[in-house]
């Protein structure tokens, strides 16, 4: 494997030429800075959920990112409609199970997202990918309750149970295939306390994974671009305030220079 | 016609004088960032789209504004409630039709709330003005495929057909009632890097309507207040993250100094 | 009575100790500024509203809240499955009645949650306060059409009538039991141009009373720390969209010196 550098810095460029249509169903809390953060990165966003339209939207994007953050049984109708035409059409779906094990809803629903839509890749915490295997883990709500290398070898027999590529966000991001694992240790301690980063990682690695072939690698960029982007915002944070905005400013203005500069494996 | 910069000075008077309540049914992309524009320019904001109280809303309101960003069934039923009796109270109705074009859904919805609620004003970008009258423009979702110059001739007929103030934005804003045509050049091109600043665009537009007489001149001033704004934000922002907030101080700020400094038609 | 700084002191240290897990009912306009707040003071959010998983997040929960902001019929369905669990469960439950008087759904809708949830803590705007005991004040949408001193007495006998802590937020903020009465001085005028900083402020009360044996002088810690940050924010801000971004940080940085520095009673 000879993932660096300049394999992110090409990925990011493809990702810029081909300005992808990221089709997200996601939760209220994130929609706005998951729609800035894909403009902020060079793809373009929509957000749309109703049953009604789900086909049609997927028929024009080229990633779809599933997020239940705050699922109902209205908008996992439209998760599933959209899902099972984005697998049909082949383009790569993100599951991010938020607050997976929080409640058995959200458990039930991710796998019965994972059975219908066959999703390409799942990102998630590590409390979250390892109640994807395990209904007793401890969780605290959305948040994660545990390091991410506790969650790696839950994280890599999950992505061989779904076939899928599996992404742990945590100080260390690990990013499997379920054979091959890849870690990217970027990133800064002030952005978990930023309210859904990890939901736009998730949207980032639908748009690199729409923009790039090996969807291993396109993930690893994805968080390396991520953690990359938190560490120029904390230089000029004070708090998560102003890191969520510079944080926004420096995925637009993420260039090689700044990748070589920062990236940490 | 003697569309200037006084012109836009009275009516930014007028609304801060006014402080219009502008109900809207707006899509969860943008709700903040619209609900902080308004209050930032001197309106009062509020945000309410179940059936059960869109009639009881409208009758406090001074303006309505509908976006069918997020649409569903459930939404479009309070869009059209709430249209009708603003139709039948006489206040300005502005519609945002996000997306038209990109799904047939939204195409349909839009012309299902022109007629039934007979909008004052539609604002939209280039692509979809031009989805609302011939289904076979390229879209690029809810992003613009297309300039603003060529979407003029659409927009004007849109707005004898329909008999509205139809407003396309873009780098030169078009806002024309089918016979007269105004233009205003201002703006920054890393405003179409933050999400929503077009549905930001609707709800002044909203605001203006519900403060000044003139609609045509209303929707002109909003735009200018727009642009100008997004203008004094890029002197300070590094990028779309700052650029949001800039923006709205600078709206907060706005004055006449600010206005003849910068306005451009 | 002996409410000071070190009260406040002590209740933030508190919170920060146990990081309560606040489950959030509450509207789309203000989620993403909520949960950011709240993960700034330290405690940790959760934003889940379908019935199908309510008791069970009220289950691992330290706190509701319950906002009105953009209610509908579904909505309310959780709000009262919600509210009923965390009654049984003996968390603190806080009701925010946005928009109160706005509409007879909002007021009705107040109604039947105080009655069927019994909630400990009702934060409101003077409009909102005097609306739920008096259908003929005039409101302005969710913004207040009152002072908040006109609402003492209505604040009072409310918090007598429904059993509750009654926070009433202003220039002065009022906390009451019905018989004792706290008030709050700090703030800063910029605030109200910030729209659902009265929804922070709710959720914040939520995570002070999970953490603080007596819940007026919980609310009255909360109110305190809202202001205090917010006036630390308005040192640095230029207008209402960067007060947004400092005040999270004021929130993240709030230490024993601001509060003794800052606060007035």
């Amino acid at each position: 494997m000879n993932f660096n550098e300049t394999t992110i810095c090409d990925h990011l460029v493809q990702l810029k030429n081909t300005a992808p249509l990221v089709h997200n169903i996601t939760n209220f809390v994130v929609m706005n800075n998951t729609a800035n953060a894909l403009l902020s990165i060079g793809a373009s966003p929509v957000m749309a959920h109703a049953v009604e339209e789900m086909k049609d939207m997927v028929v024009i994007a080229s990633a779809l990112v599933i997020n239940i953050g705050t699922l109902n049984p209205e908008w996992i109708e439209g998760m599933l409609t959209a899902g099972k035409a984005a697998t049909e059409k082949g383009i790569p779906i993100v599951l991010d199970p938020v607050g997976a094990g929080a409640t058995p809803y959200r458990t039930t629903t991710c796998w019965k997202i994972i059975k219908e839509c066959k999703p390409t890749i799942i990102r998630g915490n590590a409390s979250e990918i390892m109640a994807l295997l395990n209904a007793n883990v401890k969780t605290k709500g959305v948040d994660s309750a545990a390091a991410s290398e506790d969650a790696v070898t839950a994280a890599q027999q999950l992505a061989k149970e779904t076939n899928t590529i599996v992404v742990i966000s945590g100080e260390t991001d690990y990013i499997t295939n379920g054979t091959e694992t890849l870690q990217i240790k970027n990133g800064h301690p002030l952005m978990p306390k930023v309210t859904g980063l990890g939901c736009t990682a998730s949207a980032i690695c639908g748009a690199f994974a729409a923009s790039t072939e090996n969807t291993l690698e396109a993930c690893a960029s994805a968080m390396a671009v991520m953690g990359i982007a938190g560490e120029i915002a904390a230089e000029k944070a004070q708090g998560p305030g102003t890191l969520q905005l510079h944080f926004l400013d420096a995925l637009y203005n993420l260039d090689a220079n700044a990748i070589q500069k920062h990236f940490k494996a």
